[in-house]
């Protein structure tokens, strides 16, 4: 069993077949954990990462040395309570941190897979996790939690595994893509695209990065991230280290420096083809598809208990979409709480420090422990 | 004086002062007009474009061969009525249709200015159009109206020269571009310049276009020019000519293959170098500026009537930023009337065929005309 954060790493050799009819076997998955497994194996906290997130939910980041995404919730005597529960979350399928990739390399060419990796979906990454749950003997989940994308694979794994999920919090999440939010995926796709060192996807083979292009399409999802109001109070039209405008093309204002900061980081930590890759799987993301747009019948029977939060100024999963997620879910009668934090820093809320937010999170997972005797 | 529908082109050779310091003299200004200046010269409505529009309000554009872009709104018969005004629309300065702007020759050098062209202000936009006016002989105008940008000329029209202009009408704008306006805008930029066609915005003597970066940029402010709802109903997740997904990265949904062909139709009529600027004088705009963020100071003692519109999807420029604006004016004892127009189509709804917004229109200026005896 893997140790209390170790950075760990297994090959399944069990075949996943993926949505475009693929099959893969003997693939990497890259995951952290902390905390112990109970003897039951009953105190599993499965939590999965947006888009741009990994592993390294707490602890220092191998790539960039910060401190994790998600410390405020992780952590001795926190929500997510390693003293109490064993918390797992793998790199997700298609992402650059370790699991099967863009970046993994083919054995045969010694070369990056680059677009030779096959088009992925939210279903196929959960099924990848699965796996992982299947080698390390791990029957049910405690809880299975997401934001934003890790949202969608907490839905999508309490929507196809009912029977290994026993709570499931989505956070600031929908049941499917919006046309406004493919939109804003594939301007940062062509981006990428439009910049000649990507190469076709080989920049890697021929020492290049698309540099210019990752950077555009992370500060257009930056903007996403983030409300009016927050963009306003925190910047407003405050100029950068200058008292006048340079009339000129530099970054007079605060909110300019800040993007491009943003995009420049990323571009050091995220891979280029990986950011392809799993914004065409949010993309595809349509929960209720399989049922002809029934969302209800996705959740017909289903004995996990919900706790559903979305964020009052989130532009980008709005609370509309929860509430949908809680309609369905309610006819279907399921077991499920909706919160709607109030708050004005927009979509990246579910990563801040926000006690309503927190509490809520407290309170249902101390609730579910409780109820089965955990801790 | 100019007669209806010509293509005009004048250059005036009053020195202009910018805001950034340089004096520019003879340059050229290219308008329309349509519709008969009245002995008095009392009929005068000039508008104002937005920042990918230009002065072909009405008939085929010279470019696109399409019509006109306020075709429902201006015309014999129409709102803006040309059997009865003096309709005048200009190219702003650094547009690409034809005024002074980075597309402009260098006669001394035989090339385009590019990034010789100074950085201007929406102050600068406005002061050409008052050379203009001078030019032909007008004092002052019946109405000044304008869409986004347009309606940022308009304000500014109002506020700096309150004596020649009776009436004005700014649509779906502001007083002055939010932090998270400018942040779009910097991605568009960014954009622009990390296309190595660019090439530091000498493209055209290298016989290169910044084609993809521009398509881009055009692609980030589209998305912002509709309302989610709009785009919803639309496209939704409708796909593209097909049943079901490719697990590609071709345009599979119907809102990627609208959004590619806005950007490539784009590509066809506007310079790149003229999005820089314009977006960046949109971006310096802040009417309270010169007065302590005091708006209504701006508009002290003005006996302009103000007829201000917003729309109520439109989340680019909100009806939060027209209330600021009317609050403004009634602060300054200005008369003013307010309508927040009901419609899903966002931004954009001031382009469309909105019956309520036409109307509104229509009673203004008749109300307007009636009171003046303009007929």
């Amino acid at each position: 069993m893997a140790e209390v954060g170790r950075m760990a790493h297994i090959c399944t050799d069990v075949p996943l077949k993926l949505d475009c009819g693929i099959e893969l076997s003997t693939i990497p998955i890259a995951f952290q954990c902390w905390g112990k497994l109970n003897e039951r194996k009953s105190n599993v906290i499965l939590i999965f990462h947006a888009l741009t997130g990994d592993q390294y939910v707490i602890g220092t980041h191998p790539v960039t040395g910060k401190a994790g995404w998600w410390e405020q919730m992780v952590g001795s005597g926190k929500p997510i309570d390693t003293d109490r529960f064993f918390v797992l979350c793998a790199n997700v399928l298609g992402g650059c941190m370790g699991s099967y990739s863009p970046k993994t390399v083919n054995p045969q060419t010694g070369k990056m897979l680059g677009l030779d990796f096959p088009v992925i979906t939210v279903g196929d990454m959960v099924r990848m996790q699965v796996a992982l749950l299947d080698a390390m003997g791990i029957g049910e989940v405690f809880c299975a939690i997401g934001g934003s994308m890790g949202g969608m694979l907490a839905l999508e794994f309490a929507a196809r595994y009912p029977e290994r999920v026993r709570s499931c919090i989505p956070i600031a999440t929908a049941a499917r893509h919006t046309a406004q939010n493919i939109a804003f995926h594939e301007i940062g796709r062509q981006a990428i695209m439009a910049d000649p060192d990507w190469a076709g996807g080989r920049y890697a083979d021929e020492k290049r990065y698309p540099t210019k292009g990752l950077s555009v399409a992370r500060m257009t999802a930056h903007v996403t991230y983030l409300s009016e109001d927050a963009l306003q109070r925190k910047f407003g039209r405050s100029l950068q280290d200058k008292d006048a405008f340079t009339f000129g093309f530099d970054a007079d204002f605060q909110v300019e420096s800040y993007l491009r900061h943003q995009g420049i980081s990323f571009v050091e930590r995220f891979d280029a083809n990986s950011y392809l890759y799993i914004t065409r799987a949010m993309d595809y993301f349509d929960l209720a598809n399989a049922h002809d747009g029934q969302l209800s019948e996705v959740f017909k029977g289903t004995k996990t208990r919900f706790c559903v939060v979305s964020f009052s100024s989130d532009w980008l999963f709005p609370t509309a979409e929860s509430r949908a997620i809680v309609r369905a879910l309610s006819a279907a009668a399921a077991n499920v709480s909706f919160s709607e934090v109030r708050t004005d820093k927009g979509h990246d809320a579910f990563l801040l420090d926000e006690p309503e937010f927190t509490s809520i999170m407290r309170g249902f997972i101390d609730g579910m422990a409780k109820r089965e005797g955990i801790g």
